[in-house]
Formats: structure tokens, C-alpha cells, sequence
């Protein structure tokens, strides 16, 4: 088993991956064909859910976050975006400037738009309103971004990182038997890759005391798992999420069953950079030794 | 030949096309197996080129952005990432304020990092400072964020689009016979999608009146040239661009040939929407209408 650092540090080496800024992450080379695979298998593993496949958009409303009761959980993460003003005195300014950099930092207006911190918030956007009568099974890949400070690592936690997510809407015991069966999938998946993986109940991040109590409810009633792939000896990362949400995205978003009831959710959400390392740190960084990678396409090709 | 307008109403009425905020477009059904056909023939074009393929970071270094000299051309287009104060007290304000989205548009910090208006920005800084003894071609799809005010129009003009870049880095003939290349495959592309195509001479929309003799040059040297797809009979969108830029980057980034002369550079670019929103215009919204798509397909497969 391989230290994560000295994946990284490896691969940096090699010319194959670096940061643009921290935990901005670029690729090339036999890694990047690695997390190609890893993403095909992730793709896969949705379509067997036969989920229709968005692409969703590359920023979100900082409206629909808000909706979603986004800033009451995680506004430590929020990332977003803003323009120039199109004030062409300021711009003619920034453009003169010895230090245009520095002067386009002082110069950007208020934000526009949040970047997604979860692919399923466009999910839920798109369907509010609506009434399903039958369950809603949506996937979608897309570039989500948590800052997480000093936290920020190359592929561990990433500022920018790819997720696959996998959603359901319907009634309470359908979204509940697709959260179990993407356990089933995502533990077969790992140990189709040679990963060791462990199933742990898990709460979220929750911000501030106030919403201490949504942690323990998570916990009491068993609503989050999390896949943990090793990242050594005593050392893992949350590769997967399984997350039961009952009615809580159904209620802010108005999405109701043909009853009239609002519509209980569940999301299965994997962060492919996290598996790319996990795999990386368990068959190291040289291609020879990816022999799990066709071993797992194989599987893959047999459900 | 359809309208545009009409074509992204036709698709946002079958629920197919929506935008998340303007400029900012995600994708389902029958246009985004389109878009991934229009995404692969694109990456089959750059192939041939026998190009090193890359994933691009999520964001840019504003920094790399100066040292490019993007101020100075471009600055009416830049859109930058913020992340909220990690000062919990701020936090716990904007988690608790009856409008969040609002207290978090005041409680973002600067700019950490750009989103990139061309992917070629990441090339140029992955090279800087090397030396190289024979043409470097390096090929990447990323999303590029270009906010262009009242402009913005689905699919015409997103906020952030799709652009697949192949960058050629060496002596100047070199450079140029690249930029020749690529606007024969590009204009046989065209053909093979049934689309009508003109190559026009062109010049950068640089801002500022100091900046304007650098069009004029560029007018005069014909750096630049852009393929035209028709959007109506008197309208067309540059889906293509092919750009000389002589040594500017080589200087700029000290990509040296090994005479220690600076590299010159080429560029042909892409915008994935753009051709996607005019294979629409000329074959309409419905698949059934698509069957040049798989003459396209054939082509590729021929080369």
C-alpha cells in the first residue's frame, strides 16, 4: 500500500497531474486514462439503475441553494462566482494596471451564481413542482466545489472534484430499497477494483449548534452511510455517500406523489477523484499494476 | 433551416434544454446524446493530430491569466471564484439570515482563482519555462466562462460552454501548417454534418483603445480566421476559431525551442454549443432529422 502523498508526489513527478491552484487539479497521461475508467465505471454502475442521464448546468442559482436550506447546513463550503463590472472606466483601469491581477480581484462585482457544492441540488430544482407518479431516477456528472480552507489536498479533497450522483424520488420504502441497493453496487464495485471498503453509518458536516440536532436525527435513524476506501493502516476517505433525505427536498421543492404527499428522496453520490486515489494508494501509481482496472470492466460487463 | 430561438424553445418545451441562470445551460434526452456525438467528433478531429490529451484544472491562477496577458485584451469577459469568510461569527450570520443567499453574496472574500475564458491559458502555464525540441500538441475539452453581459444567449453565447482546444508550440512553419490543418478538418467536419460553412479572416474583440492596433495587425498578418455556421440566412456564430499567435506566449511563458529562440504558438479551437445549436438550425430539433450525424461518424472512422 502506497502513502497518498507519495501517489501525488509520484504523479507530479511523472508530469501527469498538478494544481493550478490549491486542490484545483489537472491530468494527463496514464493517470488520467485511470480516472477515465473509473468514471465509465461509475456511469455503469448508474445505468443499471436505468436513471436518465443529465448534464447539468456548470453554475447554480444561489436561490436554489437557498431552497434547498443550503446555508443553514454548509455555508462553510459555498463557492462563488461574479464578473467584472462592465463599468468600461474600471475595466480601462484593470487594463492599465501594473497589477492586473489584483486590481480585477478589487474590481469583481457581487456573485452571479454559486457553484454547485452537490450535482442532486440541480436535480431537485428541475423537478419542483412537479407531481411523479412513478419514481424519479435521475444521474448526472458534474464539477462540484466545497472550499474546505487548509483541508484542501490534491484528489483527497479536492477544491473542484467530479461526482456521479445517482437520485431517486418516489415513495419512502422505494427510495430507501435504491439506497440499499447502491450500497450493494458501490461495495461490489470497490471490491471488483481489489479495494477494501468498509460501510460506516455516518452523519453530515451539519454548520453551527443550531443544526447539531439533524446530526444526531441522521445518526438515530440510520439515514447517511458512507463507503470508506483505506488510505493506509488506520487512514480512509469517504469515497461514496448513501443518503436517505425522507421529505425533506420533496417539501422545498414541491415535489409530490400522485397522493398528493410530498416525495421522499435518497441520492447516491461517489466522488471519483477519492477513488482514483484509493486506488492508486492500494495498487500503486504505475499502470503494471492496474490489473483490478479490466477485472472491473469485466464485472461490469456481466451485469 | 430552423431559428435558433425557435430550436432552444422547441427543447425547453420538451423539457430537454433548461438554464439554471442565464448563459448557463444543462442538458437531457435526445440534444445531449447530440451534444456527446458533437463532443466525440471533435475529440476524433484533435486525434489526428496525435495530440496529448489533457484534463485542464477546474480554475485558473489569475495570476496565469496577467502573465498571458489577458488583462490588457480581455478583461470585459472575466468571471472569478470567491469562497464565504471561514469566520464562524459570519457563518452563523449568514446561516441564520432570513435572506442567506443575499448574506452570502456580502460575505463572499475576493477572487481566489479565475474560471478560464480558454482552455489554452492552462497549456501555456503547464509549459512555462521548458524547452522543446520537437512540436508540442496538446489537446483538452474544458468548460470556459466568458460573461458577456446582455449578450448571453442559450447556446449562442452560454456564460460557461464547451471548448475542446488542440495547441501547437514550435517553430513558426510548424505553428502554422497546425492552424492550416485545422481549418481544412474543421471545414470537412462541417461538410460531413451537412452543415454550410465559411471561413472568414477575423480579429479578437480586444478591449480598449491601446489594444486596437493589435486587431489591426492581427487583420493585417491574418493571425486569425473563424468558420462560420449559418444560424439563419444572414446570421452565423463563429463555431471555430484558428489563431497564429506568433511568439506572444512563447515570450510570455519562456517556452523556448532549442535554438533558445521563444516558441511560436497556434491554437484551433471549438465551441461545442455553437455547433451543436447550428446542427440544429439546419436539421431541426428532431432526431429523426439527424442522419448526418452518422455520415459525420462514418467519416471520422474513414480518416
Amino acid at each position: 500500500m502506497w502513502r497518498p502523498e507519495a501517489v501525488v508526489q509520484t504523479l507530479a513527478a511523472r508530469g501527469e497531474l498538478w494544481e493550478a491552484a490549491p486542490g484545483l487539479v489537472g491530468m494527463r497521461g496514464e493517470v488520467l486514462a485511470l480516472y477515465r475508467a473509473l468514471e465509465q465505471a461509475l456511469a455503469r454502475l448508474s445505468a443499471t439503475e436505468t436513471a436518465d442521464d443529465w448534464q447539468v448546468p456548470p453554475g447554480i442559482d444561489l436561490a436554489t441553494l437557498a431552497r434547498a436550506g443550503y446555508f443553514a447546513s454548509f455555508p462553510q463550503w459555498l463557492t462563488a462566482v461574479a464578473h467584472l463590472s462592465e463599468d468600461s472606466d474600471v475595466l480601462e483601469w484593470i487594463a492599465t494596471d501594473p497589477d492586473p491581477a489584483a486590481a480585477a480581484r478589487r474590481a469583481l462585482g457581487t456573485a452571479d451564481a454559486a457553484l454547485a457544492p452537490a450535482v442532486c441540488y440541480h436535480i431537485y430544482e428541475r423537478l419542483a413542482g412537479r407531481t411523479i407518479s412513478h419514481p424519479a431516477l435521475v444521474t448526472a456528472q458534474g464539477t462540484c466545489w466545497r472550499h474546505e480552507g487548509t483541508r484542501l489536498s490534491a484528489l483527497e479533497r479536492n477544491w473542484a472534484f467530479t461526482m456521479r450522483e445517482i437520485v431517486c424520488l418516489g415513495e419512502r420504502s422505494h427510495v430507501e430499497a435504491f439506497r440499499q441497493r447502491g450500497m450493494r453496487a458501490a461495495a461490489a464495485l470497490a471490491g471488483a477494483l481489489g479495494l477494501d471498503c468498509r460501510m460506516v453509518q455516518a452523519s453530515d458536516p451539519f454548520f453551527a449548534p443550531t443544526a447539531r440536532g439533524k446530526a444526531v436525527l441522521q445518526q438515530l435513524k440510520a439515514l447517511k452511510h458512507e463507503l470508506i476506501l483505506p488510505l493506509g493502516r488506520s487512514r480512509g476517505s469517504a469515497a461514496a455517500s448513501f443518503n436517505n433525505h425522507e421529505t425533506f427536498f420533496g417539501e422545498a421543492f414541491a415535489i409530490r406523489l400522485a397522493t398528493g404527499a410530498p416525495a421522499a428522496s435518497a441520492c447516491v453520490a461517489f466522488g471519483v477523484e477519492r477513488w482514483l486515489l484509493a486506488f492508486l494508494v492500494a495498487h500503486g501509481p504505475d499502470a503494471a499494476g492496474w490489473a483490478a482496472l479490466n477485472r472491473a470492466g469485466a464485472l461490469a460487463e456481466a451485469t
